[in-house]
């Protein structure tokens, strides 16, 4: 199956997914060398948001790839699936199911909680946020409208109890932060959020039926902005926290 | 000889290589740059832990070319042996002979052993592994049963060799170890064990005449989980070890 793209479209798409790839190498390269403005206990957060970033930055590297070569020569018709060289829009999920767990794990990682609280948060949130991906991905391949609904419902689930994990248990341990990081912290889950709410509003684009020209590319813009936002903008957010409380804890203001 | 998959078959091969290849590198960068998170002392069973994944993420990144290469243009048709331009299974094997060895010094690096104590363990897991590897591929690439009976059985004898040293000789020094550790190393021992067990398996599934379909996506499939068990998840678990035994020995608990 095929859609047919217009000049305007097909370039569009093809150079917003340029834009996600080198968003997520630069961003990996500048938390890959600010590990030292940061009190060591904050480093492995910043590392985790390196990590995303760079696994990002290869996928996207694939799916300008995988764009390209389902385009068919001197055209602008993209080979969307059924075939081989079709457009692979599984990449998203491999990435997703990697980094989506590292988002969490960063967040958790930044508050520097107590070890046991730490722990056990970060046992709930990784199973969960592994499930949620894990099964978004049947519905996203199936043809069939019935098991579209079924996975999506079944994936909301694990979302809602990351939801619950964030909101109300979360909450309790951000009275004990110095001054401005709570309020940075409910920043970063706004934007979280935001962000990951773009993923049931373009799985649910992509349940009415074979994609068009606009669908596609309106998918495929929703995902990448979504991703730069949760990955890039997050990654310096956990980066601003770490600044924000090395400083609290007695890092020179300069450094 | 070729095997003709289905589109499911052949995608969910395509991304399970391509999430070996990016969980290798992700896991090579971090371990890189945790070496400041362990004592010196530590540093080099940390560095045998990123070869590994640096290695195995090469090998992963041809497997998944030399995968798209073998397939016929425009369909699902894999060629798997005898011609030129056929997917090239012997990639695992260079990858093993290199790579399995290294995890075997990892694990001795790790525990900082008595030099002499180390130093035997080493001189008889090095060549014991190499052996295995190197004893096990003749009888991968032979069509006659009776070959693949004997290198399989002669590939066998130096695993029990170096189960032998795992669990009776290393077992001994495991006591003089801190709190938790020898506990981290049994369970290391343990995912050693569990993983290593998919590799005879695929090679049993092998002999079983011409591949089809399904047996060659059980043997990618498996071999690819069981690599990112082995190496990703076998390196980070080298890592805590690290963290564990440094923080035993003064390192800075916030450190």
């Amino acid at each position: 199956m095929s859609v047919t793209l217009d000049s305007n479209q097909w370039n569009l798409v093809y150079n917003i997914f340029s834009f996600g790839l080198i968003s997520m190498l630069a961003c990996t390269v500048y938390t890959l060398v600010s590990q030292s403005r940061v009190l060591p206990k904050y480093r492995n957060a910043l590392v985790m948001s390196s990590m995303v970033t760079f696994i990002a930055g290869y996928h996207y590297w694939r799916i300008f790839n995988s764009f390209n070569e389902a385009t068919t020569a001197g055209s602008f018709e993209v080979n969307v699936s059924g075939a081989n060289g079709a457009f692979n829009e599984a990449y998203r999920y491999v990435d997703w199911l990697l980094t989506v767990p590292l988002l969490l794990v960063e967040v958790i990682a930044v508050l520097a909680l107590a070890k046991e609280l730490s722990k056990s948060l970060i046992m709930r949130l990784v199973p969960a946020s592994a499930a949620m991906i894990a099964l978004g991905y049947p519905g996203e391949i199936s043809d069939v409208r019935g098991t579209q609904i079924l996975f999506g419902v079944l994936s909301t689930l694990p979302f809602l109890y990351i939801l619950y994990v964030l909101f109300v248990e979360l909450t309790k341990s951000l009275e004990r932060q110095p001054a401005g990081v709570a309020d940075t912290v409910k920043r970063l889950r706004l934007l979280l959020i935001a962000t990951w709410g773009v993923y049931p509003i373009s799985y649910i684009l992509g349940m009415q039926g074979d994609p068009t020209a606009s669908s596609f590319v309106g998918v495929q813009v929703g995902y990448t902005i979504a991703d730069i936002l949760a990955k890039c903008v997050f990654g310096l957010t956990i980066l601003k926290i770490a600044r924000m409380k090395s400083h609290a804890e007695g890092m020179a203001a300069d450094h």
